[in-house]
This record gives structure tokens, sequence and C-alpha cells, in this order.
């Protein structure tokens, strides 16, 4: 059953929210991903919104562009943690949607992350399940140390080549 | 019955949009004021947008500050004009309400006016009912040639008196 | 007869305010189509707005880009509702064009919607219109029904496919 | 035992981040509340964050302002969940402090709120303790319930007296 | 007979645009100054931009805030030098007055100053008026002779004094 | 001999800047255009600054990126009207060199144009000569009629042809 | 001997400056301080930029507001280190002075600090100067060390009084 | 024996920093280059800053782009000059990086330079160690030299050809 909802207003977000799914995947945390837009189809929007507690999703993850409602109404309705990704599309790049997504009222608040920051997204998603889960812990500090391991491997290699024969090889 | 619904999410906005208030009476055009949230009664507000049109309401009013998500829900569920006035308040002084307001994605507008523009929204209520309404559009021609005489006073004044004067008489 | 006037100041504008063009005739609207420069022949602008009322126009649609003019002097002269359309272009991206016509002062308010957002600036002009016209309001109506379909739709494929073959058949 | 530490660079950050401590503790949450910076004593700072986590610590708070490097670092160190407070103040009021947090690399997210936001910092802690502690989710809806009245109140209170009555009244 | 027009759009902008005045006289140019809003009276402000030049006006400063178009108007009208100001005022203080002024399509230039620069606005008309006016050109290297003495006065002031006698003197 | 000169700190900006030549070319107005970087040879900058009016400048051009420092340092040693072109490169993409360019203190003004705003800084000092120039007053009438014209045969032509054919033919 | 000379264009800027002195006079290290304007008397400056060297300066402070050139002439003429201060001021509240500074084209570098922030140009000098002086080096560890013990200090009253009584305190 | 090290924190930046290095190459100054990501890996990030002064590291260059921490975190733990290159990448293009780099709290300076200037870098790490290298300061003024005579010739060569085939050449 999944733990995580990954919801976009539009498949043209999807390239970019793909990541937090493949994220998920590597983590082995049950995710259902969704198209639901708040503004096209508000009563839609309003249904999964409501009902996605009860049928047990813990962390929504939501996605959105420009004038970026979606996480913030999720976080209206939603009690549970609310993850904004603002994405970046149309002439402010990115801009309006992180204002829109980050600066919510007191009570309601969403868990922003980077502009098109869909692996943070992800991992942030599994973090606050790691809380009550040992086993996702682990699997989040595996994830540090890979992370330290391939900063280590490249700084290797650059002591190794050199800066110009490695930006030949890249 | 009103004619247009005036609406802010919290009374902090009050003093701004009672400049809508104060314009929709001088026209003489009959209006109703709600303060009501988005983010903090999601059922409230849906009941509202949803109603609005057939109890009569023809244009929605609606004041939002930082990630204003008002105006742009109402535009969802409310079929019919919607104008978006984004208010200044914490740090980003508006720009964050300006972009979450008027950067809608396409099929739901949002008509956008100046930050704390709240007589420019009743002004533009009028010139949307006066589309079909010669009564209100001979108060408009009016309006403007008030707002005409009103420069023109303090021209003549600025040429009689200078503007050392001016400025002491200030 | 044209209720709608779309105005935009140079042709290399044209392509994007063909989307207001084309949204129009989507609803059966009638429209006239105009390249006006406030600034290049300000003779012919002034005419153009001086006229525009008695000749049945009911709503103007104005789109400029950098020191974005023509809105907000559409709007001195015309008595009735006048969308803002602010076009990116140049080394601001459109923030100049989105603040020249957004901060317009009180008593003269332009209706601003996205930067680039003809398509909007066309269901603005209709949802003012279908204040008096319930036919509009009727297509208003089926047009939500429709945005609501296309994403619907979207869901359901995403669904069936999953993100990966989704992504590729892109 | 605490479960949320929340910690601020500098002792002239305490009146905005009192909100969290006071937030957590109407929803009965254990927290700690520490001065440490990242910047003027690292040492401290690492120490800190290598062993909240087994000193029980399951989220932590952290706001800065300007180049807000403190809830980055934390996320760097601590595995569990960090919320990120970008505190106003300095020439650029905020805006740097927002994307200094937000804008964190792939695989170390910090979950950001709005500038100033330490409530929402705390709901959102409780949020995240509430995936898996029933009782506190439960609190949670009680205090949506609350700011549904709130707003209520204040309509009620709005349509009973008038614009004018209730702006004197405030 | 004025070689000089300087004009706002409103008397909130009289306080900064008399320093244009109080500058000019400085210089011993004769101006004029008039109260004209393109946006409130379109009539009245075509008029005197068309008539300008043949009453003897050489160059138009011109001042405005929020949506400032009237330096750009002014020079879709009158032929020869417009010097607009970008005025502060309304939440984005002088950015949106920025962008109106500079921003001008290729063909009809508005020569900018800073945002509030009336002083520099009327030395950058006493600049243009010198090109042919060798008396005026005198006057403006005693100009900066006495800039110049001003600063050598206080470097020497703070030397003698040191900083800490000098802020208390201030 | 020169009356105007067009100064660029790197033949990086030459593209744009030669907009300024063709254009003072199409007016008949001699210049002369030079590369002298102020940061890279201050002493041949001050050279040039200190020189040039006694040359017979009678109004200089100057183009500067970033760090734009060109414009208002000429304006500090040459007492005619210096016009600053700030030039878009780099990451801030011209709002770096615009702030740099337009935010003269008092006492030392630099007329501002849009940022790439080469033809208009052409046009502008083509409008300070004409303040003493009959003949070039004229052939600023014939430009704007021009001006005019273009947009006239476009708006025809679009009447014409209608948009889709028009889009076509582009 | 004067190490260091602290610049600044005005008196205005003298209450932050003399921050950057007094830090100097806590670590010993000589300074001299000047009001020097590059707009104003680009003479004066060119001649104690051009003798600074000689004189032994080995290290120059410059702090300037809006367009901030005074840091970048320093470091086209004067060939060791100069440190660069954006004052805030004006409208666009420092962020024109930082662009002005930071934003320097390849070859002529200026250390540029944050916004006002006079210590830690004065600190990034010690810094400097410490490269070669031991003694600078050991009073720069005392240095932080200070910092350090006062953050400790404010954690442990932090710890001792809880943030009420804290905030009382203050 | 290395004196500067030269630090990124992925290498994907390496394309850009590699421009430091060849220009300390140019200078004879001896280098180090790593690539350390105090997000990633802090512990190797710790132990590199805490030697570096030990192993005869006398000026660190960090660059990093989004929240970019590495240079403010470096300068918190060496005692020596730490210089942050802003570099762009991601939606804000570099205005995240350089406001997280420049905005430090008083105590702990980084000495900024524009965004992506690793050029600049270099040149201002080479005047730090200049300070006490008269050696290296007279190759600054070789440097400075050649700057003067590459811009020299440009403009020989501009003058000989003008503009349009100069262009052309390009």
């Amino acid at each position: 059953m999944a733990k995580v909802g990954i919801v976009m207003g539009s498949d043209s977000d999807l390239a970019v929210m793909s990541k937090a799914a493949q994220t998920l995947e590597k983590f082995g945390v049950e995710y259902e991903m969704k198209i639901i837009s708040a503004h096209r189809e508000p009563e839609v929007f309003f249904e999964y919104a409501k009902t996605a507690e009860e049928r047990g999703i813990q962390v929504l993850i939501a996605g959105a562009g420009m004038a970026a409602h979606l996480p913030g109404m999720f976080a209206a309705v939603f009690p549970l943690p609310v993850i904004g990704i603002p994405l970046a599309g149309g002439a402010l790049n990115g801009t309006d949607a992180l204002y829109s997504i980050v600066q919510m009222p007191p009570g309601i608040p969403v868990a922003t992350v980077a502009i098109g920051g869909a692996v943070n997204a992800a991992v942030l998603a599994v973090r606050i399940l790691a809380v009550s889960d040992k086993e996702l812990l682990s699997r989040l500090k595996d994830y540090q140390e890979e992370l330290r391991n391939m900063v280590v491997k490249k700084d290797e290699k650059l002591t190794e080549l050199g800066y110009r024969e490695y930006l030949e090889q890249k």
C-alpha cells in the first residue's frame, strides 16, 4: 500500500517529478503517482486530498509551477506532512512557484524544497518516514555514505588526472 | 441583492479591502463582504465559491497576501470574473502575493490589479458590470471626469502658489 | 460586429497574441485584431481608443512587452474593461512588462494576466461578457468540463502506463 | 525527553524562534532550545548535530538569517528531518536566507517554511511526528478545527458589524 | 520663457520633484512646473505634449511612480529630450517605475535617472542645454568644482577630528 | 569632426554598440567609436574623458555590462551629456549593469536607456543635438513619421491577411 | 604608518564605515580613513589610488552605495587587495551597490563583503595581513575564540533562564 | 608546496573552476585542487579545513552553486582569507549562490567575487599573496599592463577597420 503520494498538476511536470518516484523506489518506499489539478478539477482534487490519509498516505509530495497552489491547498486539507516542489517554467523561471509554495500563512505549513528539487522531496519524505522506521533510517545512512563515496572518488580522480585530463574525459 | 463579493482571508486585510467596498458604494453597486480562508477552512471556501453564482454574484474580488491562493482557487470554482488583489505584508512585501495571483495557468484567469490596489479592483468590477449596464457606464464616465478635475485643480493651485507655498500648505 | 479588440504594439507579439484570438474563436466571440503602438503612433492610438466603445467594443485585450504602456493608456481612455498581457522579451524577461501593466494608479485599472497569458486574457474576456450572456456562461462551464476531462484522461493514462512508459510515449 | 531541537545562530533570533517553542508547547511536544552558530563555533555545532539523533531528537528546527547555513549544515550531519526558517534581517530582508536554505543540492533536503515562519516550522514538526503518533494527529485535527472557527467567528463579526465598525473596534 | 518643463502626475510627487526645480534655479534655467496625469486626463496630457515644443520647451522632465507611463508617453509625442525620474512609492519601492521608464522600445528613448533622482534630472537637463550654451557649460564646471570642494572639506574635517568626534558633531 | 563619442569597454560589446553607430549614420551625425576600459586602462580612460569636450564631442554614449562603471566615470569627468547603455551578459542578464549605470549619486547624472538599447541611445543623442539644430529636429520628425508608417503598414497587412496567414508569411 | 586605507564617498557613510575602523583598532592594525568621491573629484581619487601603494597601504577598504564605483575603480588603479562594502541607502536598499561592486570583469577583482558588512571588511583585511604576520594570525584565532565564547554564554543563559525570561531581560 | 587551495563541491563545477587554476599557473603560484562537499561529506570537509593552514595553505578559493555553503563554512574553520565564487546553475542562475556566499554574519568574512568569476578569484589570491611578495606584485603590474595592451590593440584595430569589417572578422 502506498505511503507517499506524488502529485503534479500537469503531465508537463512528469519528467521532473519522476525523479521523486525513482528516489523512493531506491529506498523501497511504496508510492502512488497522480496528475491532479487543483485549478482545473477542484472537486477531484478535494476528494483526493480528503481521502488520502484514510487510504494510508503518510506524506504528500506535490509539484507545481507558476501560481503553484497545489501544495498549499493539499496542506489545507491533508493533515500530515506536505512537501512542495516549485517547478521552473514560464517567464519567471520558478521564482513565482517558489514564493507561491513557501510563503504559506501560519498554521498551514508546506515543507518546501529547491526549485526542481524532486530528488530532495523524496529524500525528505524518506527522512520523515524514518522517524518511526529504523530500517529506513539505516538506508538513509547508507545513502549518505554513498553520496560521500561518490565525492571522494571524484576527488581522487581529480588528484590522479589533474583538471585538464579530467575535463577531457567528461 | 449583492452583485459583487469582496472576500479576504483574514481580518488583517480589512483596512485595505474596505477601500474596495467604499468604491463600490460610491458607484451604487451592491456587494457582500466576507472573511473566508481557503487554507484554514477549505470546505467553507468551496461552499461559498460553488454557490456564489446561483446567489447572484457576478464578480468576485479576492484579496490575499503571501502565498495568495484565494483568488486563484475562486477562479477554479466560480465561472464568472475573479479579480485578485495582491496584499503587501511579510518580508517579500507583496511580490509573493503578486506572483501567486497573476501567474495562473491557461484556462483559469484571475484579473490581477496592483499590490494593495483595492480601489482599482472595485473600479474594474464596475467596468465589468458596465458592459451590460448603461447607467453604470455613465457613472464611470462621470468618475473619470472627476479624476480629471482633481488633477486640473491641483495643477492650477501649483501654478498659482508655486511649489514652495504648495508644499508648505500640505 | 466585434465585441473584443485584441491589440498589440508590434507584429513580433503576434505569435503569442494569436492564442487570444484562437480562444475567442473557440467560444464564438467576435473580435478584431490590430497592431497599434501608443509610442510610435500616439494619434492613431488615441483615435482607436476613443472610438472603440461607440464601435461596439466591450472589452479590450492589449499585449505589450518591456515598458508596456499600451494596456494602461487604453484604460485611461476606454471606459470598459481593459485586459493586459505582459509579454516576455528583452533582458528582463517580462518582469518589466508585468510591473508596467499591473501597477496602475487608483482609478484606472488594468486586469492583468500572467506573462504571456494570451489564452487567459481571452478566457477572462469571455467571463466578462458572460456576466450578461447566459449562452457564453454555459460555454464556459463546458470549457471547464473539458479542462477537467483532459487532466482526468492524463491521470488515467499515467496510472495505466506508469511514468516510465508515459515519458517514452511523449 | 526532547523530540524536537529548536536551534538558532544568535539570540537576536529568539523573539521569532520562541513562537516555534510556544506552538510545540501547545501540542504537548517536548523540545530543547539552543543557540548554536555553525559559523562562530563549528565544533560545537558538529558535536550537537552528530549526537542529536542518539539523544532522541527526531526533528530539528533551525532558524537563520542572511547567508543562512545552519539548516543546511544540520541536514548534512543529522539524518532525520531538518526544518529551516529563513529569518528577515539585513538589507535583503530574508530573500538571502530563503535562497540559502531552500536551494539545497540533491540528497540533502531542508524542509523550508516561509520567511519568519516559526509557527509553521513547529506545526510541520508536529505533522511529521504525527505520522506515527495517533494522539498528535488527533490534536492536529483539533488545531485545524480551531483555525477554522477563528475565521468563522471573524466573518460572523464582520457580517454583524459591517466593515466600518469592525475597523473601529480593532 | 521656460526652456524646461517639469511634469509630475500627482501632487504627492511634489516634494521630490521640487528638487529638480531648485536645481534649475541654481543654474538660472527657466522652467515651468505642471501636474498632469497621462492616465487621469489623457487629453490634457496630449495637448500639453503636442504644444510644448512650439511654446519653447527644449527638455521635458517627467517624474512618475508605479506603472510610470508619463515619461514614455511624453517621449512618444514631444520630439526633443525627455528625462524620466522613477519615483519610489507603493510596495515595489520604485523598481516598478524604473522598469516602466527605462525599458522603452527602439525609437522612443527616455533618458532615465536614479529612483528619486530629481537633482540629477535637472543637472542632466542643464548638461543638455549646455551643448549649445557656453555660459551654462561654464556654470556646470563651477558646479563640479563645488561638488569637489564639498568632499575635500569633509575629508579635511574627518582627518582633523577623527571619526568619533565627527560622528558626534553630526 | 565627430560630435558624438561611442565608447565600449570590450569588443564583445561591439555587435550591440554598432546599432548606435548605424542609427547616427542614418541621421547624418558624425561620431567616433572607441574601445576604452575604465578598469583595464584607467589612464587611457581619463585622458580620453578629459579631452573629449575640447576635441568637439558634445555627447558621449557609453555601453557596459556587469559592474558597469564606464558611463558613470565618464559623467564624472566629461561635463556634457553622457548616455549609458546597460548591456546584458553574465548571470544577472543586465540587471547588474542597469543598476550600476542608472543609480548615480546627486550631481553626476547618466542618461540611462534600456538594457541593450543602443538604437535609443543614438536617438537620444540626436534629440539632444536637435535642441540647437533645426535640421536634426526636422529629421527626427521624419523618423517618427517613418516609425508610424511602419506600424500602420503592418496593421493593414494584418487586417488584409488575418493572423494565420500573417504568421505563416513571417 | 597606515597599512589599511578606509575610504568612503560621503560622510553619510561614516556611521557604518567607522565599524571597520573600530575593528582594525581592536586588532592593533594601523589605518587611515578618507572621504574621497570617484564621481565628484576624480582627480583626487586618482591621485590617492595611484600613490597608496608607495605610501605603504597594503589593503584598501572602500564602501559605497547605489551605483557604487569606488571599490572597482580602486581595483583598477591600486595593485593590492581592494575590499568593497556595498552600502544600503536609496530605494534599492543595497542591491544596486552589491551588483555594482561584486560583478567586476575578469582581471580586476574586488573582494566583496555583505551589504553594510564593515566589520567583516576589517576582519578580511586582518586575515589578508595575517598571511605574512604570525602575530596577527594569533590575534585572529583569539578573536574566533571570543566569538565562540559569546555564543556559548548566550546558549548557557538560554538553558538557564528559558526563552520567556531571556526575552524579558533583553 | 601549495599556497592556494581551490575547492569545489562537485565536478560539474570543474570547467569554471579550472580557470582559477590556469590563472594561478600564469602567475607561478602553486596550488592544490580538490572536490570536497560540505553537505555530502562534512567530516572530510572539516578535516581539510582544519588542517589546511598547517599544511601551508595561505588562501582558500571555494566555488559553489545554489545554497552555496562551502565558502562560508571554510571561513568558519580556516583562519586566513577565503575567496568565494558563486556559481550559476539551477533556476535562480547564481543569485542564490551570490546571496549565500556574500551575506556572511559579522566576524566570518568571505571575499566574494562575481558569479562565475574564477579568474578574478585567482587574481585576488595573487593580490593577497603579493602583499608580502614583491616578485608577485611585480607580476601583477605586468599583468595589468597586459590587460591594458589588449584593449589598446582592439581599439586600434577598430579605428583601422571600422565596426563593419571588425564584426565580420570576428
